[in-house]
């Protein structure tokens, strides 16, 4: 081994991976005849399908290699392993297949490796050259060149093969698209496979930002649906201000800026031309907009100014990027109110907490907590923040799910945003109020960590794109050409009786499928319900509805389609938010003693204590709980949150009672309230 | 003179204007008591209330000075009076009235002077020390301070001042909001005031970009309800890709990239970290989608992918940019479509294209002629352009609609989006065939050219973000409080009703301002109707009803407003299409000889016109006829169209019958087809 590490300590290693790298992959697979393994190195954009692997070694048959065959021929898990493991020792006794794509990439294309716990960055020259020294023999694939899926079935070809139980082909395939890795045990892994799997998002060649793929804008659709209507109830108008801001701008509001500027995004040249002065690409836009605030509102009559806008904000993050939760670009919406009264401006920013906490708990299914931010957590520059804050079962972990700030009279000031006084025009003039609020595309990310499971995604019904798939069963050799068309065209009615009656229906009528593949691939994508329909469901004049979330099943007459589907929806719906709402519940414990507290975090608990309100005491309280967590705590709970101390979540509007004369948890001062601890996204 | 000349030439004369240069004005006055000249020098976007010059020099009161009155004092005409105009032989002959922001301004910060035909840009440094230099006197107002708007009136003062006739006060202020401009003078001017006193839209510090204020974004929602249902309905889904793409990939396609280099805006910091590659904002997503087709489409099963995205997009462009027309970012929607057959791909641009016609024709009330671009004028990469283009009377300009392109398989070849040839998995590969469609809010520009007049803007009622105005009228000195109140009452009731039957009604009850003066306000800001209820309204039990468009009066029985005003709405909405359609038809003629070509140009027509499909002829058509406009005609037509040469603006589907033998007009080829050709945007 330690020739190999040699080898790889020669290798240019990056020590952050750069812009434009590309996602690689390595495998290993067993060739089912000979026994042998074979290693596969290709880009991770590459559809590698087993098949032509196979047959690029001659091979009958590979299949993905389990942790004992790795360990026996690499001395490494499976999740493990990478090019580290190669070396030129096992010369002779297999293969590697290398994408074409890797051996004809530019030069210095910088390629990134990725095992379960390292990263490695290397250019495309250097690791080419590294395969060549080992002596393996290589073969070269253009997977791209090659026929992946299998070929549609000729007409002929598709009756031999009418099945009733999915055929191996199918099995392997459904393997190969299946979840891989267990929520539990490999969370950050699991989440990131079930949004690409599931088809929700895709990565990008730029870090840190994603595709948002139909099923998740569709999400954000009904979000963005949801909201719109009650904004504009209260006398919220939508408008668009410009992405740019000046430097001059964006710098005004000195508190407010602190907090952005090492995550703004800088325009320095347009086409070949070096701008005068650099342009910044919003971060948040109050900036951009106070000063129009100041020029329109003159009389008080202009009051209340309510806009909103959804548009798209960039924050350079330089810390680990990760889907929907910190992406430097996202999308949401930005509300920016100016009031005459501090009390006109301080209803609204619970009204819009109110949509928040629905949009959260009847739109997502997702429980959460309304409260107040600490001074040390609130946005800068305003006055107090408001929040509601989520829980992530899983990893323990809290999460802010969306603000709504009172900026008082601070930007007002700063950006002269003021009117006549209404009592009379001798006396001074008044500054207005302002709020500022918004939620973001990271709802998406809260909802499928909350309720999606080792099978997939599992989508609550009232945002899901489609929410029932309807699928012909029971199909056999047997069957006879008019049943299986029969079967056929109920289905189909089936789906279109649905869609009429406003249900988001489709129907999985592909023939080259089997039932039970269809249905994990519906699983996967966390369709809420499937309906199947076969020549049993068909003669009792009913189909077969199964649950996403719990596979509870439903027989439903044809005669009730249009009232009972919709009903399982709903009930659905419901169930999902209660099986969540329990499990935030039984982890938000009362701790009074500091002694508690650590254990009770590393229970995956969030934690309601009575608290001094002093910034010194939450710094404390953070540093001492991640201490404590490398003490006392030997597995971690999930990788990205290693010994990470709780910050302060909120202050719950709804708090338990506090006897006079409780201490804090933490120090010698007398308690003021309630707060929410954990850690947290 | 002379010495005036020197001094300017002194100051710093910037080429262009730089980044963040604040808009400044410069205005005469004349005092009426004295009869002197005042000149002011404001901040655009400071409100400079003409009582408060007035004040600010002792005067009674201060009115905006006619063309005569400045040549007499300043030996120019308003429109083109300056700085530059001011001298030191001018010294005690009147004052200046200086904004005490642009006389604290930092001395760096550039200033923007513009007159109808130049434009200036000085440090503020600079601006301040040339005025003080002319030794006139100059009196510094800090107009913010100052109250602008008429204070409100006090209950005891509010009996007296109920007047039917509008006051002289709001007839000055009614002036001094209203549109100062010809639409048929001064286009450039008008379009400007109307777009931002009818609050469309406002002018914002970095230039090119403009903020989409409500009303301008409430056409943009109504257009997207109206679009989104319909490609729904053809099996698109929305997606949300990100604004960055890398160098690498935008520049995979060279045709597609050469279009767009020169625009491209490129972020090359981030915080206060260079970043390794810069990474360009999409100026379209061809590039940034279509790697990720490639990855996704496997399979002729998983065709066609119609994906759409709603989004903004930014082209730095270095012409005089236009609201709405020409803007560094911009909203638009862009829709990306692969297909397996050519056929199946040629059929859905017409679909959308006949979205796009319905979007100008249906709700924007805006007539369009459908066609394809010639080659020279098809989208760069595509295989070709269909295109829906419009007219502006007011220029005799023709302007591109919208587009959708067929891309051939030029995209998929480069990016490798093919599938297995469904006839066979051991026939090649099949590349996908694709499309490329979008309309961005450059529509609402259009829209407003069309349809709006010198009282300011006219909406169409579809998408008018309010649809009508209540407004209590015939109120006098000897109302009784009790008539009043019931007067008031009604409105209201009116608008409670219209709402409830779907109208977007609003009332104006503000009491400050007198009838006339809000009927000038409401139709400044095109509101399609407003309702006028008065005593005798109330005694008839009807309310007067009248069209923003052409003052067309109704009388509706109370009993029938949940019938009659929709109605309304809806004829008036037909009738400015039709008044429309009017324009456009009378002024696209056919011109067979080339002898006719430009004359007919120059009256403000599009030309259909014989021609051979030649690209060098097309060049020339447009070569010659800006010499000949330079020749024959001594008026421009609008200022930014100086002499400006015709392009092709489409081959229209609808043609005039070719007959054999017929020669292209320019050239002694065979015409193949009538193209129409214009001076266009």
């Amino acid at each position: 081994m330690s020739s190999l590490e040699a080898s790889l300590a020669a290798l240019s290693l990056y020590q952050e991976v750069p812009e434009g790298a590309i996602q690689a992959k390595s495998l290993v697979f067993k060739e089912k005849k000979s026994g042998s393994p074979v290693v596969l190195i290709a880009l991770s954009s590459t559809k590698t399908d087993s098949k032509v692997v196979a047959k690029s070694v001659s091979g009958k048959e590979v299949r993905i290699a389990n942790d004992d065959f790795v360990n026996e021929h690499f001395k490494v898990n499976a999740k493990e392993f990478s090019i580290a493991n190669i070396n030129t020792s096992q010369a002779g006794k297999y293969k590697i297949v290398l994408d074409s794509q890797i051996a004809c990439a530019e030069s210095s294309a910088v390629l990134v490796l990725s095992t379960e716990s390292s990263k490695l960055a290397l250019e495309a020259s250097k690791l080419n050259a590294y395969l060549k020294s080992t002596g393996i023999e290589i073969v070269e694939v253009d997977f791209t060149a090659t026929p992946a899926a299998p070929a549609p079935a000729k007409k002929e070809k598709k009756e031999k093969k009418k099945v009733a139980a999915p055929s191996d082909a199918a099995l392997d395939d459904a393997k190969l698209i299946g979840i891989t890795v267990d929520k539990f045990k490999d969370f950050p892994n699991w989440y990131s496979q079930i949004l690409t799997k599931g088809e929700m998002l895709d990565y990008y060649d730029v870090s840190g930002c994603y595709i948002l793929r139909p099923p998740s804008y569709a999400v954000w659709e009904q979000i963005q649906a949801f909201f719109d209507k009650r904004i504009k109830s209260i006398g919220v108008q939508n408008a668009y201000f410009p992405m740019f801001v000046s430097s001059r701008v964006l710098e005004k509001e000195k508190d407010h800026i602190e907090g952005f500027a090492p995550e703004v995004a800088w325009v320095t040249r347009a086409g070949n031309s070096e701008l005068d002065q650099p342009i910044a690409i919003r971060p948040t836009s109050e900036t951009v907009m106070y000063p129009y605030y100041a020029k329109w509102i003159r009389s008080h009559r202009d009051l209340p100014l309510k806009l909103n806008q959804w548009n798209s904000v960039v924050r350079w993050e330089f810390k680990h990027p990760q889907p929907f939760l910190r992406t430097r670009e996202f999308l949401w919406q930005e509300g920016h109110t100016a009031h005459l009264t501090a009390a006109d401006a301080q209803k609204e920013v619970l009204d819009i907490l109110g949509y928040y906490q629905a949009i959260y708990e009847e739109l997502l299914a997702v429980p959460v907590i309304p409260g107040k931010k600490t001074e040390k957590e609130k946005f800068a520059g305003g006055d107090y923040t408001t929040t509601v804050e989520g829980y992530i079962p899983a990893t323990g972990r809290g999460i802010q799910g969306a603000t709504s700030h009172h900026l008082g009279q601070n930007f007002s000031k700063m950006f002269g945003i003021s009117v006549e006084n209404p009592e009379g025009k001798d006396l001074p003039k008044v500054n207005v109020y302002q709020n500022s609020w918004g939620l973001s595309t990271r709802v998406i990310g809260v909802m499928v960590m909350v309720h999606s499971d080792n099978k997939g995604l599992v989508i609550p019904p009232r945002v899901s794109q489609k929410q029932a798939v309807v699928i012909p069963v029971g199909i056999t050799k047997k069957t006879t050409k008019e049943a299986e068309n029969q079967i056929y065209e109920a289905a189909k009615d089936v789906e279109a009786r649905l869609v009429e009656a406003g249900v988001r229906a489709i129907g999985d009528y592909r023939d080259i499928y089997s039932p039970g593949w269809k249905f994990s691939d519906w699983e996967l994508k966390g369709l809420p319900i499937r309906i199947e329909l076969g020549p049993k469901d068909l003669e009792k004049k009913s189909v077969t509805v199964v649950r996403r979330n719990d596979n509870k099943k439903y027989t439903v007459s044809m005669d009730n389609l249009e009232k009972e589907i919709p009903e399982i929806l709903e009930e659905l719906q419901k169930d999902l938010f209660l099986a969540a709402k329990e499990k935030f519940d039984t982890h938000r414990v009362i701790v009074e003693n500091w002694d508690e507290f650590v254990p009770a975090l590393n229970n995956k608990n969030l934690i309601l204590s009575p608290w001094c309100g002093v910034m010194e005491c939450e710094e404390d309280i953070k540093d001492s709980s991640a201490k404590k967590a490398e003490e006392e705590q030997d597995e971690e709970v999930d990788d990205k949150a290693p010994s990470m101390g709780a910050k302060s979540l909120c202050i719950p509007f709804n708090q338990p009672t506090l006897k006079a004369g409780t201490k804090c948890v933490k120090c010698a001062r007398k308690a003021i309230n309630y707060t929410m601890f954990g850690r947290s996204y």
